[in-house]
């Protein structure tokens, strides 16, 4: 039982998409893609360059369509990477992902490159008049960028980058500002994560391990509506919730301990994540009085958020939330004890811009825009507590959402 | 039923590792890890480098022992990354990963680097001597390489390649040569998927779909002694499987069609990856004869390498490999229809060296080793078909060794 009347249940929260739902999504984004496009080209044609070379899945499928499940970069080669020019858009696919390709990106031309791209370059440059290219520097590999000014030295390469903002990629900017349907999908792996945690809850009672329960998680998440997890269910009992990245393993759940869960679903896409720390039976004192504690550093952050969006603008920077959260943590004497920033943006990446770290770029927050929420305070070898929501804002509208919608109060299970 | 006497089932396969093997497992990469350092350690010196820098989780896992999930390095940072000079080997770790590093990497130093390692780095490469550095530039981002560069101009930076070979990283390059702890892992996640596939046919049916057979599949993988799957589960179903790399979708198995599984099982960090293409219902005569051509391409190719070893050497080129299976499918009027290389090395990476492509190196494989041979031919909209085993070769011991044992014949389900 938890300290409201009752545990949640899944149908306190959201119905999974429909099939229609997701239709409609796919035909948004490819109405959406002219404008993401036109964003980039303005930014081409600010820097002076003829054309942009993408290497990111993300970008690629934010401006193209085409879909490259996690990790298949990795096996993919060149296949997915991408060429913008003022009037093309040039995908790269080898024979495995071309039918694929013209499925997925109907509005770009496949280009067949194979392990060939050394050799191809200079005639894919020329053919598009490229003699300037921006490339996604922050990702494409030193070797790679060196083969291809080797390849064409004629065609000078420069960082796809905010010259404002060293290391901060001109899709990556784009991308923190959410369109209204990039958010619905992310509220709805918000709501899918919600339903699969209610869902664990009478599963959860001292001796079963952390692996079970995480497997659990995911099974439940992955024919609960979502097509693939954001990122591996973390799943943490007792001291190991001090282990802010920790795996789980084949450690017993045990009474009078925290059992801390983070993690995600992805919605066509979108991605949500949320973190709660959870009590097995009576909890302790200690273990109480962190909880409230960071409850009280999120509750701030947020507050203060909240403030600024009603008060009609402007926006606080991402160190400044992150500041709103730690002195309330630092003033208890915790401050050692939170050593990751407080929140982050998500959309089709796990983690992207805008970040609310201590060293994050000191500008207003984007809007509309989404990102987490998530103090933590960690005492290694003793226990540790969490709690992270996604937070959706929109200056224009006046409207602050939380879409994580979990209690995120004390919650007590497995008694 | 199949055309042998009966279809296989789990029992007919190895059993999984137990808690034992794991233990020992761990214990044996322990021990191997200063020998693979000093492999590497002896690349240094014959390069003129003081140190290497490394980014690719797959080496720190093999030369440190740290553990990334996949796709975790996405939002691990500079957590993980590693150096090694002469004598030490310094491990990355922010706060999120300091008690893991320790735990998992006790024979390096842990080195607390946040965001910040263009401010450390300078006093980082000093602390080593380090005046010339291997990077592995195949996977460092040409941003970071610049940051390096332009933070402390006076550490000279060298790609950590192969000169005979360029592109081959050193640590890629040693990794291909497997130790008998690497090839038991392997032999172990092939059992794994050999078992759930056959523990998969009876659920395989006209009507049911590709999604829901991918994730019934995963489920007995995963709760089959698999610690995750080596890449996303491929079902494919009739024309789809024309599509080498796609995805499964909500389309329905269809009696009269093929039906193609490539998926693979991760066992403490190595990995299976087979293919198998059945038939649902009574075969199409053209179904039937691409099978047999595509399997008579990779029995040519299997007698070959076995013939090499049986003979003492010298073993075939990627390739030489390569050849022998696609002559024998443009012998067969298809070679334009079989688009893909032979096969890839496996291990810690699901595509790692040797590559049994046509462009791969002229070199002859390496031994012990372990890699695919997976021929296709694929009628775009009508029909594909591949069948992809791994093969571990020992030139010393003069052994070849198929470790996927699915029967590679014609199986029929779903009648």
């Amino acid at each position: 039982m938890s300290l409201a009347d009752r545990l949640p249940v899944a149908a306190d929260f959201a119905a999974p998409p429909t099939m229609a739902d997701r239709a409609r999504w796919a035909a948004v984004d490819r109405a959406a893609r002219p404008a993401r496009l036109a964003r980039l080209r303005a930014r081409m044609a600010a820097a002076g360059v003829d054309a942009y070379l993408g290497v990111r899945p993300e970008n690629g499928r934010y401006l193209t369509g085409l879909i490259l499940g996690d990790g298949e970069e990795k096996v993919a080669g060149v296949s997915g990477w991408f060429v913008v020019s003022s009037d093309q858009v040039v995908v790269f696919a080898d024979s495995r992902y071309t039918i694929q390709a013209m499925r997925e990106a109907p509005d770009a031309r496949i280009e067949p490159v194979y392990g060939d791209l050394r050799l191809r370059w200079p005639e894919i440059a020329a053919g598009l008049a490229a003699r300037r290219v921006a490339v996604e520097a922050g990702f494409v590999s030193h070797a790679t960028w060196t083969e291809l000014v080797e390849a064409a030295p004629e065609v000078e390469l420069v960082a796809a980058q905010d010259a404002a903002e060293p290391g901060t990629g001109w899709v990556e900017a784009d991308r923190a500002t959410k369109e209204p349907a990039e958010l619905e999908r992310v509220a709805a792996a918000c709501a899918i994560a919600d339903r699969a945690l209610a869902d664990l809850l009478p599963e959860i009672r001292p001796g079963v391990t952390e692996a079970h329960l995480a497997w659990q998680l995911e099974v439940l998440l992955r024919t609960g509506g979502a097509d693939d997890l954001a990122f591996d269910v973390a799943c943490l009992a007792g001291p190991e919730a001090a282990l802010p990245h920790g795996s789980p393993g084949d450690r017993p759940v045990r009474t009078g301990a925290v059992l801390l869960f983070d993690f995600g679903a992805q919605v066509a896409g979108y991605r949500s994540d949320m973190t709660r720390t959870l009590f097995v039976g009576t909890p302790s004192t200690r273990d109480l009085a962190i909880h409230e504690l960071v409850g009280r550093a999120q509750a701030t952050a947020i507050g203060g958020l909240e403030a600024a969006v009603r008060g009609g603008g402007p926006l606080p920077t991402g160190p400044d939330v992150d500041a709103l959260a730690r002195d309330v943590i630092v003033a208890a004497g915790h401050g050692e004890h939170f050593g990751h920033g407080t929140g982050h943006g998500i959309g089709l990446a796990t983690h992207e811009l805008p970040s609310l770290g201590r060293r994050a770029a000191r500008v207003a927050l984007p809007s509309p825009t989404v990102f987490s929420v998530e103090p933590g305070v960690y005492l290694a070898g003793e226990t540790g507590v969490r709690i992270e929501d996604l937070l959706s804002i929109d200056l224009a509208a006046g409207r602050v959402q939380t879409l994580t919608n979990f209690p995120r109060g004390i919650v007590i299970v497995g008694r």
